[in-house]
Order: C-alpha cells, then sequence, then structure tokens
C-alpha cells in the first residue's frame, strides 16, 4: 500500500510534504505485521526531530460540539502563527474499521487552511489499536514541522487515560444539554482537565452555559488539590460564533507556562517516554506469549474457570506461564 | 517462618483457628521466592470456600479519622451480625518494611470483639507489594468465616484504583478540615466512590461537615453520568460520637443490593477475577523479563535513552525484547 521505502518517506515528510505525512501516518496505524518493522524504522528515522510541539488533548461527550471547537481553536492558533495538526479520532464502523465518510467533511475550514493538517483516524478501540499508535503519529506531525498537536478523544471509555498519558494539556469540553449532567462520560475524566471549557454559550443555551461554568467551578475548587500549582480554569465560550476561543487558547498556554516554571512540563514529558517504553513492553510480551496457538485456547478455557471461581487467578496464571516456558524453550 | 505446611495452614484457618487466619495472610504477603509456591497452594485450597462476603474498600487521606470510623462501621457491622474482617494497610517504616507500632494501639475495642479480625499490614508500595496480594488476603479471611472484608486504603497513590478492583463497594471518608478541599487526595479518587460520607459531624466541626455535605452532593450530582443505576449518597456521621454510622451501614448495603438487582454485581465479580488473572500473567511475564541480568542492565540504559528523547520507545523495547526472546531459547 505504501510504495517508498521508510527512509524515502521520512525525508519527504521532514521537508514538508503533506503526502508523505499522511502515507506515514497510514503506515503507522497498519496492523500488518509486515508493515510495524517499516513503521518502526520510520518513527525511528523522525524521533530526533519531534518533540518541540505542545501537545494537547481535546476530549468531550459526542454532541458537545467538539468537531466545530476544535476547527475554531485551530484556526486561532493559526492566527497566532501556529502550525496546527489535528489528530482527529474518528468513531470507526465496526465492519470495515474505517472512518466514517460523514467525517470527511468535518472542519472544512480547518482543512483548507494553509499551516494546518487534519488526519481523521477510525478508533479501534483499546488494545493495540489507534490509541497504542497515536504517539507515533505526534511524532511524525511535530517532524514535518507542525508545533501544535491537537489529539481528539471520544470522552468515553479508557482512551481520555490514554489520551491524557500522551499530552502537555488536557482540555475537556462539555456543554449544556438536556440535563446539567455528564451524560455517558466516564468516572474521572473531568478530574484529569487541566482547561476546562464550557461550549454553547450562545442564543438559548447561554444562561445554561453560565450555570454550567458556575457550578463546575465549584466542583472543580473542591476536587483539585489545595497547593496544586495549577487552578483548574472553567471557561466559557461558542465554538459555533468563535465566541471565548481566545480565552480558552491563552489558558492552554498559561497551564503550560505554569508547568514549564515548576519544571513538571519536561518531568511529565520524561515520566511519558519511560511509561510508554514500558507500555511497549508490556504488550509485546503479551504478543508474545498469545502468539502460541495452545496458550491462546487454554486462556480462553482459562479465563471461563477463573470468572465462575472455579480456580483461583494465581493458580491459573501460574500454570499458564509455566507452559509459556516449556513452549518458549522447546522452540 | 510459617512452619505448617500449606494443606494444615489451611485446614486450621477453615476450621475457625484465628492464629493460622494470621499465618496465611504472613505467607501470602511474604516476598521470599520459596514462600510463594507454599502461598499458592494455600490460596487454590482456600478459593473454593471464599467469595460469599461483601468486600468494602475504605478510602480517605490521613487525618479523616479513618480508624476512629472504620472501629465505629466494623462495630456497628457486628451487632448486625456480621463477622467482620479488616485489611488495614499502614504507613510503613521505609527502612524495616514494617508496619508502625503506633498502629497496634488502633482500633482497641474492635480488636477485642469477638466476631472481627484486624490484620494491619506494611504499604510496600504499589509494585509487587501488599496491593497485588490482597485480593489473596480477601479470599483468606472468606475462607475463616468472616462474611464483611473491610479493605482500608491511604487515600493517595495508585491504591486506590486497585482497591476499587478488589471490591463491591467503595466509601469515601472525607473531614471538614483546614480548608474545604481534598489535600493530597488522587485525581479521580472522589469519582471512584459508590458512598461518601463526611466525617468529624460533631462540635465545632458541625457547621463545616453540613457545609462539605451539600458541596459534595452538588459536585457529586455533576459528575455522575444520568442514567447510573445508582445515585452516590452523601451522608454525614461522627465516627468519634458513633453518629450516623447506621445510615453509612444501611447505604453501603443498598447499593450493593442495586447491583445485584441490576446483574452488575455478579459482572463486577466476574470481571475481577478476569483482570486478576490478566495481572498476573502481565506481571510474571515482567518478572521473566527481569530474570535475566543483562537484560536489567539494558533496560536501565535504555530508560535513560528514552528519558532524554535520544531513542523512540518503540525501537528501544524491540531491541529489549528482541534480546528476551534470543536469551530465553538460549537457556
Amino acid at each position: 500500500m505504501v510504495a517508498a521505502g521508510p527512509e524515502a518517506l521520512a525525508d519527504s515528510l521532514i521537508a514538508g510534504d503533506r503526502r508523505a505525512l499522511a502515507r506515514a501516518i497510514t503506515l503507522i496505524e497498519s496492523t500488518k505485521a509486515e508493515d510495524r518493522a517499516r513503521a518502526e524504522a520510520l518513527v525511528e528515522r523522525l524521533a530526533p526531530r519531534a518533540g518541540s510541539a505542545l501537545r494537547i488533548a481535546i476530549s468531550g461527550a459526542p454532541g458537545v460540539g467538539k468537531s466545530t471547537f476544535i476547527e475554531a481553536f485551530g484556526l486561532h492558533a493559526v492566527s497566532q502563527g501556529r502550525r496546527v495538526a489535528v489528530l482527529a479520532v474518528d468513531p470507526s464502523s465496526p465492519r470495515s474499521g474505517g472512518a466514517l465518510l460523514g467525517d470527511k467533511t468535518r472542519m472544512v475550514e480547518l482543512a483548507r487552511t494553509e499551516g494546518a493538517f487534519i488526519r481523521p483516524s477510525p478508533s479501534r478501540g483499546t488494545l493495540g489499536g489507534v490509541h497504542r499508535r497515536t504517539r507515533e503519529s505526534i511524532l511524525a506531525c511535530e517532524a514535518a514541522g507542525f508545533d501544535l498537536i491537537l489529539v481528539e478523544t471520544v470522552g468515553v471509555g479508557q482512551s481520555e487515560t490514554e489520551a491524557a498519558g500522551m499530552v502537555d494539556a488536557f482540555l475537556l469540553l462539555l456543554a449544556p444539554g438536556a440535563g446539567d449532567e455528564l451524560q455517558g462520560l466516564k468516572r474521572g475524566i473531568v478530574e484529569l482537565a487541566d482547561v476546562v471549557a464550557v461550549n454553547k454559550d450562545d442564543g438559548e443555551l447561554a444562561a445554561a452555559a453560565r450555570r454550567m461554568q458556575s457550578e463546575y467551578r465549584a466542583a472543580l475548587h473542591l476536587l483539585r488539590p489545595m497547593h496544586a500549582e495549577w487552578q483548574v480554569p472553567v471557561l466559557r465560550c461558542s465554538a459555533l460564533e468563535r465566541k471565548g476561543i481566545d480565552s480558552v487558547w491563552s489558558a492552554t498556554l498559561r497551564h503550560c507556562a505554569a508547568m514549564e516554571a515548576s519544571g513538571a512540563f519536561a518531568a511529565r514529558r520524561a515520566g511519558q517516554s519511560k511509561d510508554w517504553l514500558w507500555s511497549e513492553l508490556r504488550e509485546g510480551l503479551v504478543e508474545r506469549f498469545l502468539a502460541d496457538s495452545r496458550l491462546k485456547s487454554r486462556l480462553a478455557r482459562a479465563e471461563a474457570k477463573v470468572a465462575e471461581g472455579a480456580i483461583a487467578p494465581t493458580a491459573a496464571a501460574r500454570d499458564l506461564l509455566a507452559g509459556f516456558g516449556k513452549i518458549g524453550r522447546g522452540s
């Protein structure tokens, strides 16, 4: 599917070729075994060029106006001289694994803007899916010269915690809706946020947005440690009317500046790299384990027995690991 | 240290011998390699007798009156006909790894009560420490006939999420203090709670406790999904004056009943067993990996290089895993 060698691809990408960047991300996201080695060679060549961008996760439940916000936010950043790459995580069709057609019409104005790059990718679930590779896509965008990376997440499931582990700032988008509650949002997500913005502060919803803002201000004031270096701001904006976007942008920059001043920024980055290494190691070990078809069927039986309480998980794990050792040595 | 064989120890424990239970937990918590196989044999024998108790985590930051609360809560449960085992996680001396002397004087009245068992254990940190084994200690207490297991956690760090993954209900204890904020509480902990209780609703703090209760009610109302089967109650109590303990107890029972009615209780237990199996598998695989001293020193170098950005984590992981494969096959 990707014809050029990883070195040539890397060089075109670094030279600023957008199609090379798009192809690089396709290679990075590929789940084919033969693509993985080439993707790793690519990332290895890109890594020394990466690391200087600001990485921001933008999270919010469906219906809060996330696409409209990202477009407005991205356009504002471009107007401030930033080069913006958006890694949009789109709901995938379970059948094809591909992005929905509708997504291609999102963020049209930003997509047309010089200095912006949008990459919609299907969200393939947690394990081994896009999120494991999103870190590599971030590096690719940075090597291509983008200095602001926006990582969109869908506000549900495990993805939020993973996204928070890849970025310098986590922006949570809310909107007044049917009720004043966070329908379907994952437990703990509000507490991940570095900046909270209540969107849809316009028209009939403006009063509800103001109410929501003050409620969340009170809630977050309670939830956050007293001596933290950063008090999470709860702002209002209207992505539709492009109102208040500048204050969300400057709050995000202030957060990053505060982190840098305290040394937390560099520490967070170093910790993230180490966590990434460990997650690759753990997943690699599990992959080796699962690569043996005999162990795979034994694992399924062990899982069922453990769930029904017929065997203790420790004993089941020990037996499975003993089998792994024998097979590993035997091969 | 533990003289009897694991089978004899299991039989005494099941027959109701308290000292056997204490020794079983000591064996379970032992980090000596030679004790592990015996601990597993023990747990294997106990597992079929376990599973019928209610498991409750009691969490709260230092200073909220956790010991006093657990004592009052445990005594109330005993008065309701329950047999109560408390797995208290105490701060450990970093030097000796042992429990502080002061802990032995905690919960004196409960300790003296027929039908209650208290086991203070040092909190040895996250990885491979007490929390990995606490699940096994829960099984041991259940096999010994206790039908209510209280797992104390310290309200900071990773331990909360792990504790929540072992219990049927998560009780968060708060108290009005210097400010109305959760000093030092971990991000996300409030959202783990199934029941919240504001302690120290007595004397000069009573007014502050009432204020705290209404603030947290509002905050939790916002933070929780709309259609959940359970709206987290925020209650007030005074462990010192033994006031309101009964309503915290009945709220906890109501939560468990609601979970049972919806099928969530059994699903949560089955999911926890499966998670436990997987965590044992992952830790076992990492242990095997780290058992090779050559890999260990290479890992340290890789971690440093990755943290300073000199090498991509994917590449570092691939190299390390390749080394593991060779060594594994060679041995």
